[in-house]
């Protein structure tokens, strides 16, 4: 069981990571909560935080319990130009990620991402104002770290790191990008190298991609730092989709996107296989982003459990590579109880007059 | 937006399906929860009732806001024979069900499943007494009615309704069998016709087998009835899980069980079509068993909407097939948002290295 | 090596098979030579036979070298309801089989298949008329036995039994049936009985249907005859692709059919486990129909050869079970001269965009 | 229909080529002729030749047929180094190409092929004397032109171009590499450099790839010629097997090599669509290796018949684009009587077990 600890006393983010401590971030919220009813796809805001909170709050239990060391505010699109309320939100959902971060050893990380307005204007100054309106409320809750998350242009980022620094907090951020690199063609590794320059201490890259393209783009991220002589933590919060058919866009533009990504869906094991493959890659802040459901946070936690030293709270609901089957009835299924073969498993679909790839629309 | 009204009010069971309603069914328990970090695979039992009870009364608020009728209670596997505290769990699992049921139009179900020990003993007395203590609570709750679910054998389900049956509440049965028949060879037909008899008034299937192979099983029991001049209320609550390839025992001896059932989970799309084709079919209580998420349970009762004359509440979030979409900033996105994309979609599995059925091992 | 014997000498079919003997069939002519560039798909007649009778004589001795011992006249569809010179194509066919036939130990059969008219007219005598007509061809060239194949209704294959028997060779009779029956719903035991009452031998099913389905037919064309106290020699000739999605039409409903059905060749491991099978099940006249290649036959020959106690011409070009790949340099394809390895191998498609199953047009 | 001429009178290949005219290549010999019973796998010699050649006469007639304007000698790796009776073999073939090439508009080309002595010794001298030695036989049968083929290092191919060359006939050399380059690392543009530097008239590549893969590779190979300012024409002749799961060394390397590669085959329409992406590349020599069956060929002279002004002999047994299916009873195959059928159609494999890719060996 994870040591826990009163607020205050925890450790920041920084002192974890620099002390070479693996820190497991949390998981989806926007494609979760939609399938729990309370998100539309399509506008992906989160006012479920003042109209439900409740369910904010079990979800965020649920990855406290798998293993996160991070509570993200659900404040993804949460900015003056995206949704009314906007300020309530940011400030109920600080709040609902302290009160469960509170129950753990986890931190509270406030969030923004890429704006509506970007991609037309490239107004520094009104983005940067958005930015500036978040962060007053996340300063004003205290939150423990800050992330830039979800950025499509490396220059959009930069202007969130920038306005983000502003506040001492550290500053983690991530860009939604594969290996080809952002829209504008921005390669991985420039990429890196801007944000670390505006003051990021953590980067790498979150959605959009599935596990084995993001840590791809995270060595490109990795090559790109060292070659610039640059030091910085990093992080990977992939899809929990399988993905290896995106063209840069990612997987908004495969045809399965938003309402038939189900067959894509990885397994527990897929997430073993990417946490022990983001840790060998140097990576020490792995977690995930849509579709990744608290049983996939659990997985990073349980490949990493050697490495960390303990396993996570709901590990006590889960026998490690799946020995909670040794006692079935069932001679057949008792055989499943095995690292071997979970490992060895290629999953089917069920679906016989589906094809395996797709091609994106873009 | 559904009619809602205050407990003692609301239209009973057969009240509903005597007079045509269609009764939207509840889903997944036991693998959604231990998705959630709650519950452990193997052994299968509900005691995040009692430890977790606030994870219990989301995932119901969530089927409630689905579209569900009826909150069935979190008892399965909670007798004397599986678990300690089982007095406990099926009391404050009925708690749990009314509180939720009385923030909507839905009914309470108390649920009794098979048990350990008809396999070997086929001790009849011993069975029934099993029943008559989890019965003993559910009537001191004062439930709405009574499911006897989970069968693979008639025999055992017989025993299970005769006991219910003394409570003087409706009773529904369902057995977790395919189009094969139970373990001991009773064809769906003979099932349906023994469950009849023994007092049930709605009968059908549950777990085991997706939605196309649970509607053939229920189409022989439809025309067992028939042949035997019988008259019952159909039910069906299939898994969310296509498995073309199981045999008999259904999806427990599909090499997948229970770990890495992702890629066959169902679309909200193919559950319009299991639900339409169970109204068709003349079923008026459609629900899901394992692997059916709220969404999945959203998406019958959209697409029964034009039946039932009201959308679910969580359908405030969701626009109907995909027009939620139409506001999307990239054209080939605002493309999906209507029926016919998502209908003619054969969605890909991102998993070129895997087959698309399996062997079952059993 | 095969023993060898001039004309004359060689023991006939009946005798053969009233011995316990295995006969190895020829296989696909119709798509082979299509694809050779010399048949017309849509057309599928037989002038090839006259127009480049070199081409047809080397098919003949591929299938000669393969295994072989029935050289079926190419004369399918080669009656004067469907096309020109019917009367010589019949003659030339029969010399070119009868000229390869005598270079190895192979019996001529001469073959009537159905014609274009009985689906209309039902016209008994018109028809038995045709059959009569190539009939006399045959006799007249004393080919060594009689086939009547490609029948979807039985009536139609009992008046062709009928026909043939009146020139008092031993006659076989095929039909292109699946499990479903015929397309009258002549169930496959009902088909096999009336084939012997009418007066065939050799009873079975040739065309529309991959290996596996085809025994399945067998199967039931077997019980059928126990059941009817008959006997009488089991014959199969499956086509040389995996049609698992077949409906009652066979593999002409698929919408693969005729010009993209390449991802459905069997391999040469898939027709060794049909040999063994068709064995097992008591067959003892195994070949193939459209799709067997000459390499096809050949494995029939080589699973069976224990039996047989020999093996044929050709295979002194193929190593048995891949043990040709011994003396590669590359270890990893050296790995690959064995058994198991063939027989555990699932083969990829090489087309991740394609699904694995069709739904037939009809 | 082409037009024909008696030998002497026809164009060189180079004069076709320089006009702009597209020349067709042939197609699948070894692994042809293995399914016919005549070639051994694991030794994959041509000594058909002389033991069958009315076989080796019979698949050059095909491809003649098919459209094909060059008739290469079965030549295939018999060198002094590989086989026994290599000189017979090397003589034999030259006669019988032209024995077929004669009966049409075809070109005679002699081919030699990397040798089993480069990769060990590299022996320059050695393997020269082996080239020199199969080239006297080709001039004394005085062919139209060389090949030097199917090498996987740029420097044995450029010892190939160099001896070639002395003969003063026109030489053509292709690689058996895909876009990653000679097993040394040496970039398809750099290896095309090199061969024409060292005389070749027309470079590409051959084998080991797939039709896109292969395309991919020329692309490359016109962009190293056009960087470095050389002309050449372009010569691409693939597999006729889909393998976009290759790596460096190619089909190979797979594990359904050589005995499972049958769901790969690529259908006509596969081929029609590689004709004319090549040709849409400038390639002006289109023909096929392993895989590719006389009807692929004709594939090739069909789409490309528009260009050429004629289509070839086997189009009389062809309708374009399925049209020969127009007059057939059941309405829904006379449906796939058109291109647009068949372009969008998504062959299923019948193979519900297998995967779609496959992991190579090495």
């Amino acid at each position: 069981m994870a040591p826990t600890a009163g607020p205050g006393s925890k450790k920041g983010i920084l002192e974890r990571l620099d002390s070479g401590e693996v820190v497991v971030g949390d998981g989806s919220f926007l494609l979760t909560l939609e399938k729990r009813g309370y998100v539309k796809a399509g506008l992906w805001t989160p006012e479920v935080v003042v109209e439900h909170p409740a369910a904010v709050h079990q979800l965020h239990m649920e990855f406290l319990r798998a293993g996160a060391n991070v509570m993200q505010t659900f404040t993804f699109s949460a900015s003056e130009d995206s949704m009314e309320k906007w300020e309530d939100v940011n400030a109920v959902a600080c709040d609902l990620a302290r009160e469960v971060a509170d129950k753990g050893d986890a931190l509270v990380a406030a969030g923004i991402c890429h704006t509506s307005t970007y991609k037309q204007l490239k107004d520094e100054a009104r983005i940067k104002k958005l930015f500036q309106l978040q962060l007053q409320v996340f300063i004003g809750k205290n939150v423990d770290f800050l992330i830039a998350e979800y950025f499509e242009y490396a220059e959009e980022a930069v202007w969130a790191v920038e306005v983000l620094k502003g506040s001492g907090k550290p500053v983690a951020a991530t860009m939604c990008i594969g290996p080809e690199g952002d829209l504008h063609g921005v390669t991985p590794g420039e990429c890196a190298v801007k944000l670390v320059k505006a003051g990021a201490s953590i980067v790498g890259v979150n959605c959009r991609f599935g596990p084995s393209t993001s840590l791809k783009t995270m060595e490109l991220m990795k090559e790109g730092l060292q070659a610039a002589g640059l030091k910085a933590h990093l992080m990977v919060q992939s899809l929990g989709f399988h993905t290896p058919d995106c063209n840069k866009g990612g997987f908004v533009d495969l045809p399965e996107y938003p309402f038939a990504l189900e067959p894509r869906v990885a397994t527990r094991w897929d997430i073993h296989k990417y946490a022990r493959e983001a840790y060998n890659l140097g990576i020490r802040y792995i977690g995930g982003c849509c579709g990744f459901e608290p049983y996939h946070i659990r997985a990073i936690a349980e490949e990493l459990a050697p490495e960390r030293g303990f396993l996570p709270p709901a590990s006590e609901k889960h026998g490690s590579w799946g020995s909670g089957l040794d006692m079935h009835t069932k001679p057949w299924i008792r055989a499943r109880a095995k690292r071997e073969y979970w490992e060895k498993l290629l999953p089917a679909s069920g679906r016989p007059f589906c094809p395996s790839l797709s091609k994106p629309d873009a």
